[in-house]
């Protein structure tokens, strides 16, 4: 059936979609508060044709006139047959979609001076009219190509310009279909494609966040910036262990095994790329780039790459430039000619995520002293200040993903994710309601904060026994002080089947994890030259920081003690930072200067590391509340 | 063994090689004036440590005093262990040898403000000593050594440099094998190869002219723009066809001949590869960079692409630009990595041999009115003036290699190759001496010219008969115009066994070529709104132009009327331009501005193109000697 949009008009054949979604797969941006639910009303769309019946929603939300004069609910209304839209619901800012997408809508993520970032992507794509050749035009098919891209489309590519033998084999087969409409997909020196008649608009690409646990695909429209569709899995290698030394550990141990690990990688990217074209109804010949962050090792597994080196002394990699590639070439099963571009890495394990998040935090352009802080399997620390950029890695992931605690497990239902002791009541929350059947990250922070603040913990991390404990706190707590083959605990629920406890065990594993986190941004003050107490921002890339009670954090002396409303979490900042690249050549290369500016410390390297170490293990003293 | 010179140290295991040719391996650029046979003693090197005896030639030019100072003839001498070598007979401007070699070394072949072409090629290589990394240096492999490129070469590569996987996969041991000494070759935004030691001195490129009959190659010193060994072979795909529309044909005819006709030129180039490296005695692995130059057919072919809309109107082909791949992608046996360029054509079948040749005979930087005259198979014309350039071909070579002829033949052993007439003797030249077997293009055309002048042909081409003849034309010409099954002839040579005549279709055959020449250039001249009396200077690539009589030519109207002296002969330009372009990468870029800055003029579509054709069979009447 025809959709008739403003003066244009489009083929589509997805019957059963709403309006909303049929004009998204088109490339429009449009305004959705509720997300499509129907409930907000705001989607108000004038249009005429076949369409299904009013649903409660829009007789709701519509007046009597508005529905008389043509109007609908775009995300409720689906087009039955040839129809015309004649007004819609636009996004006003398009290009912020970018960063509203995945990440929290937050001011201090959108960028101020940052207009430039939002401009075209690496690949783009035009529909030119290519003239028919004469005795009077006798231009070679590809300078006739290369020549009206630059008379109709105003783009003028590299005088060296790279087209495939394989394009060049179909090029003028593909003139020819459509007596010369064609769409030409480009880069400034390449020609990815040139496809019969007039694709614009179907212009998309893939980024990749390459975790050591998790990947996560985005589908963009590079037409627009807006995310399509998101996918994510388990990263096939955690067969091989749970944490990046175990995996370098296996990737030397055989011949063959690096290859192994490239696969699986490779492997997980590939179904990720059907997941995401399969969710969008868009075809995978339409995807042209590819952008990729990851953490170091990630990327060198990615390319089969040594990363012994990365897990001995002095800690060296192979690649630290971004790595640009055909496609199919490194193994993505993507249309020929599509290019891939793996961010660069900063040092050591320190990666492209890292960077990715710098893109999307905009740190490197922020006035004052910021840390950006990613707390994954590993944890990142970039300090900005002054135009400087100083970059770590601690191992303090663990415990915040549940390892190595007790009752540990990561944020999903039946995690207690925040705990309150108000009273002689302990107060808990847990993901998706009902029994808690452990604690995740977000609330060992917060149990161990309360615990602090009311002397149950004292300031080394001691778990007062019951005759220890000050007069003042009552019998109701008292009693949740007990020991078992474990060691001392602290019971945060108990009934007759289940109990979550808190053990000494685990206050040790936090303080270890917060010292670590604590000395590693001691350690960027000091080479920077500022105090702890200078830090401006502090941005949370990560899940973790999304759901971490802040205040919580700043008492157990986790986070530098600034204003709660300047502790900013930022979603996966990762995937948020490839997608601007994937969406912005100003962004990729912004990665690319990043990578050269941004200078790694290595905290094993550091004289004064261990003793602040040792002294971050130690809990604030100051925890009044 | 090893050789000193000047103050540094090569291990060579070539034993029994001249020094002359040891130096030139190791990229020395030696004066040679008699090319090595050791005649003319200029090439006086002075030398210590374990040598072969004097040679008789060595005595010859050497004083005593010289020879007790350890003078010897670097041609002569071979070095039978270690040695070192105090003075050698260097070649002062280098950076001439490129036109030097191969091209006469005609003073109109110097480029007169063209210094920059002499500049570095487009594959440079560099000795670097790369860090070892420590816990106080970081920093990745591969930015190690772009690092170092900079600090140590000066040489900043992109920020996006192009390092491939299968680079990455040996990097560190590369750098780990000699200690961090190792040797990068790259392009500007690409590293092509990273290897242990310092091999700075093994740098070597190929070019090949990829003409429709033969394909000749040449070994370069990218080093110094030396050329090392030039091999050559006829072009496999002869077996379909001389010309070229026979191969457009066969190419069409089946679904894989047009991969057959890119597998044989392909296994031509593969094969001249393995003559080039065993000739100079370098190795496979030190080739970067292969440059190719073709008529549009060729290089079509050589891609595999459709060649049928290039014989079919209105005669448009694919591929205009240049094109750059990696060889081993092509199929082009070097090593990984290494780079290939096929230089751009120009309109039809003017393709980039022609543009080689502009670039080799600076035709685009000539003051005045120039014409660049190629005559192969087919002959290619460019008319330079003030600034501008237009082209065009013409099926005009067939008669000069001796097709179409009655005893015509290639300018091989028993060609006549040259006539003249005086009184009433017909004289000859022979190729190689002996009696004559046959006739080739240089003959022919001076035949005509002579029998033209002496007044036995008319200036519309009608040979007389006997009958006919003036009265001064004495009885021992009148005697050879006689008449057999073919028509009138006129006999050259006869004996028992042999005869060899030109007969009345030669004739024709020679009128309709140099027909089709004479109105090229004066329709490029109308074009250009010069007139053909404007014409300053002609140069003539090919072979043929190197033989051919210029007076001759002159008076039969295949050239313009210009002075002798006006008349250069280029040799193999396609093959010079395309040494060129490897050499120097200004002049690679050159040939790519060029592409675009010549016009094409389709003769077919000229309206004024048959009545030139028709006038310009006819001889000019003005034959005065």
């Amino acid at each position: 059936m025809k959709i008739e949009i403003g003066t244009r008009i489009f083929e589509v054949d997805s019957a059963g979609a709403t309006l909303a979604e049929l004009m998204r797969r088109l490339g429009f941006s449009l305004d959705l508060p509720c997300n499509g639910r129907g409930s907000c009303g705001k989607c108000k769309a004038q249009v005429f044709g076949s369409l299904s019946e009013l649903t409660d929603a829009e007789r709701n939300h519509l007046s009597e006139e508005e529905i008389g004069s043509g109007f609908r609910l775009a995300c409720q209304v689906r087009p039955l047959g040839d129809c015309s839209v004649k007004s819609y619901p636009s996004v006003r800012e398009t290009s912020l979609n970018i960063l509203v997408d995945g990440a929290r809508p937050d001011s201090a993520l959108r960028p101020d001076g940052g207009s430039q970032d939002l401009a075209a992507p690496l690949v783009s794509k035009h529909a030119i009219q290519v003239p028919e050749p004469s005795m009077q035009d006798q231009r070679y098919y590809l300078d006739r190509v290369l020549d009206t891209l630059e008379t109709e489309a105003g783009v003028a590519l590299a005088d060296r310009v790279h087209a495939s033998r394989e394009l060049l084999l179909s090029l003028q087969r593909s003139i020819e279909e459509c007596r010369g409409k064609v769409t030409v997909a480009h880069a400034r020196d390449r020609i990815i494609s040139v496809e019969p008649g007039d694709t614009a608009l179907q212009h998309y690409g893939v980024a990749f966040d390459v975790g050591t646990t998790t990947v996560v695909g985005y589908l963009v429209d590079l037409r627009t910036g807006v995310q399509l569709a998101t996918a994510s899995c388990t990263n096939p290698q955690v067969a091989h262990g749970a944490d990046l030394v175990s995996r370098i550990t296996f990737a030397s141990s055989s011949e063959g095994s690096r290859e192994v690990l490239r696969f699986e990688i490779l492997s997980a990217l590939n179904e990720l790329i059907q997941e995401l074209v399969s969710k969008a109804g868009v075809s995978h010949r339409h995807i042209y780039h590819a952008v990729i962050a990851g953490n170091t090792c990630m990327t060198h597994m990615l390319l089969g790459l040594e990363t012994s080196t990365l897990a001995t002394m002095p800690y060296v990699g192979l690649l630290g430039r971004s790595y640009h590639d055909e496609a199919t070439r490194m193994g993505l099963e993507l249309r020929s000619g599509a290019l891939v571009s793996v961010l660069p890495n900063i040092g050591g394990f320190v990666g492209s995520d890292t960077i990715a998040g710098v893109i999307a935090s905009e740190l490197d352009r922020r006035a004052g002293t910021s840390l950006l802080l990613d707390l994954g399997t590993n944890g990142e620390l970039v300090l900005s200040s002054g135009g400087r950029l100083l970059a770590c890695s601690t191992a303090a992931g663990p415990a915040f993903e549940g390892a190595h605690v007790v009752q540990g497990m990561r944020g999903t239902k039946g995690a207690i994710e925040s705990v309150t002791i108000n009273g002689e009541e302990v107060e808990f929350r847990v993901i998706g309601g009902g029994k808690p059947v452990g604690i995740c990250g977000s609330g060992l922070v917060q149990a161990v904060s309360e615990l602090l603040r009311v002397g149950i913990v004292d300031v080394t991390g001691r778990l007062r026994g019951p005759g220890e404990l000050e007069e003042h706190i009552g019998p109701g707590l008292v009693q949740r002080v007990q020991e078992d083959s474990r060691g001392r605990r602290f019971v945060l629920f108990s009934d007759s089947q289940t109990e979550v406890c808190l053990y000494q065990s685990d206050i040790r594993e936090l303080q270890l994890a917060k010292g670590a986190i604590s000395a590693g941004f001691s350690v960027l003050c000091k080479r920077m030259g500022v105090s702890c107490s200078n830090i401006d921002t502090v941005l949370l890339a990560g899940a973790f920081g999304n759901y971490v009670d802040k205040a919580a954090a700043v008492r157990i002396g986790m986070l530098p003690g600034v204003d709660e409303n300047k502790i900013v979490p930022l979603g996966n900042a990762a995937g948020t930072g490839a997608r601007m690249a994937l969406a912005s050549e100003a962004a990729l290369s912004r990665a690319e200067q990043l990578a050269r500016r941004i200078t790694y410390v290595e905290l094993g390297n550091d004289p004064g590391f261990q003793d602040e170490f040792m002294e971050a293990m130690v809990f604030p003293s100051c925890v009044a509340d």
